[in-house]
């Protein structure tokens, strides 16, 4: 069954989900009977494609790695590249699914929130890595979503294209969640590694994960527990059943660390991690993120480098821990090929 | 929905469903929408009961927890617990889904394969923890399931309900499988364990093991690496397009690895864990089962006690790696209800 796709931001990870289409369409055919057909692409930066006949992948993808805008398409027909508002081209579109893309506003939701909610009004499915409109409106999107017979999937949105929610709707389907416990930013992984492994200070390791690539040029986000802690309130109000603002979360980030801490952890058998966690408590769910002292035996401590991992516990399987990558390119465009897979699995 | 089940076998796994599919009646049916009737139970120790109108759960866990047979059920019609060979229960009762819950015979497959092959061909979706029919038949079965248009589903054969295979076929579709290595045998990963965190030597280890109900009063299947390897073969054959026999597994055990071995091994920074593993080779798979070293930073070696663990390689998203328990009552029991779940959302 063939899909037509469009796409709101085509930044790293549009990209990323451009190349997995092409390099595996024979696959995802033969092996899924899932067909693609990107029909729309827009991006704030690099302008917009509107072809209903489907975009030529391998040419838009050199197109843009040459740093060219969409404009610069070579099969265009005339009014196919021509600027347009995203909140337009989902009007203009005929696509089945829209795939938003762009960046995470933890403070509004937006524009990523609106423009999620213009696809469902117009009976296209939505899926996301975005981290806004999961934090702060999923029930709202989810309940539209559900009135009008379309789907909201998030599964980028925690652990790039390892499966949280995937893994609970179908493996661990039946079970009480009544508790989760995750390290799920490799960023402040990162750092904590290299500062028990190679001893270096926090700064140097701050610097070297941005060096690599892993941290932005300004580390708050990460290194103060901001992106955690808008991934545990998406696992708090998505999995366990609460309704937890961003403002409802303790949150204690891991610039405070010395190497001497890290030292005394290690002399207790212990190792310092940034762990996002929440827990049914009464009626509710409350969340934190903080570093924690973690004894050598617990299946978190083991998680080195930029992996992410979480910890289910479960009424009936007890503690179920999942781990991998926990972003990057292909990782995270391949979450959003996976609820692709799955709206295709449910139509 | 509503679903009839029969089941063949109900030692162990059979009452751990039993229990869930009791205790979590409302929850089943609010939360997912799925309502089980059980219909028939025969086991060839406890005898059998056909009851279309469906068995009162508490009543018959009652009358096995006092140790009696299904004979006693205080609320059977008459002819409703007489003796039946499984065969005959398959062909009498109006059961949507039989579940297959014997013991497993590796050599031969039997009696479950025909109970399974008998319960396809009379129109039942077949849900199993049996490692027998699997490891032996897998192919046969899943095409004459295909062939009826029915499901025959397997989760419980290799972590018990430790999501393997739901876990491929929802988060992880897409991905290639190119390796997977495990520590899938608790009551050897138990006996290791032991060896390394208490100093004690294997025979103790495993006396320890016996006595806590890990093991077996013969140990062979588990501590000579049988029953990984079964495991093993299935998930070549499943999950990587493999058409191993059981014979063409190497096979070693850990009942050669001493406390000098353990010791020696930590000296390195690794640790002892009987492996698992298969990989694509070739147009082919190849697959062991061994003790194997492994430096402390490898995701399985923080795997302790009887826990299981599974690495996937894959193309898309790297190595993805989920953990959780191995076996048990609860946890076998659960796995066949995912299966019953999994039946359901593809109604």
């Amino acid at each position: 069954m063939e899909y037509r796709i469009g796409l709101i931001g085509c930044g790293t990870v549009g990209q990323g989900l451009l190349e997995i289409l092409d390099k595996k369409r024979e696959y995802l055919r033969d092996a899924c009977g899932f067909e693609a057909r990107v029909v729309a692409i827009t991006d704030k930066i690099k302008g917009t494609l509107l072809v209903p006949e489907g975009i030529d992948i391998p040419a838009v993808l050199a197109v843009l790695g040459r740093g060219g805008s969409l404009a610069d398409y070579p099969k265009a027909k005339p009014g196919q590249a021509e600027p347009l508002d995203p909140l337009d081209m989902i009007e203009k579109t005929d696509a089945d699914i829209i795939a938003e893309l762009t960046y995470t506003n933890i403070e509004t939701g937006e524009p990523a929130t609106s423009y999620v909610k213009k696809a469902l009004r117009t009976g296209k499915h939505v899926v996301t890595s975005n981290k806004g409109p999961a934090a702060l409106h999923y029930r709202e999107l989810q309940d539209l979503a559900r009135k009008n017979g379309l789907q909201f999937r998030i599964e980028g949105t925690v652990m790039s294209g390892t499966p949280v929610f995937h893994l609970v709707e179908s493996g661990l389907a039946g079970n009480d969640i009544r508790e989760v416990k995750g390290i799920l930013n490799g960023t402040t992984n990162f750092i904590l590694t290299k500062m028990e492994t190679d001893g270096m200070d926090y700064h140097d390791a701050l610097k070297l994960a941005q060096k690599l690539g892993y941290a932005e040029a300004d580390p708050t986000a990460d290194v103060e527990g901001f992106d955690a802690l808008a991934k545990i309130v998406i696992l708090s109000n998505v999995l366990m059943g609460g309704s937890l603002k961003t403002s409802d979360v303790k949150r204690k980030g891991i610039s405070s660390i010395s190497l001497a801490d890290v030292a005394a952890a290690r002399k207790e058998g212990c190792r310092f991690k940034l762990i996002a966690q929440a827990k049914k408590d009464g009626g509710g769910v409350t969340a934190s993120v903080s570093p924690q002292k973690l004894p050598l035996s617990d299946p978190l401590a083991g998680v080195m480098g930029a992996h992410n991992a979480l910890s289910f516990d479960t009424d009936l399987m007890g503690k179920v821990t999942i781990q991998g990558a926990g972003a990057g390119k292909i990782e995270t465009g391949f979450s959003i090929l996976s609820d692709l897979l799955a709206i295709h699995r449910c139509r």
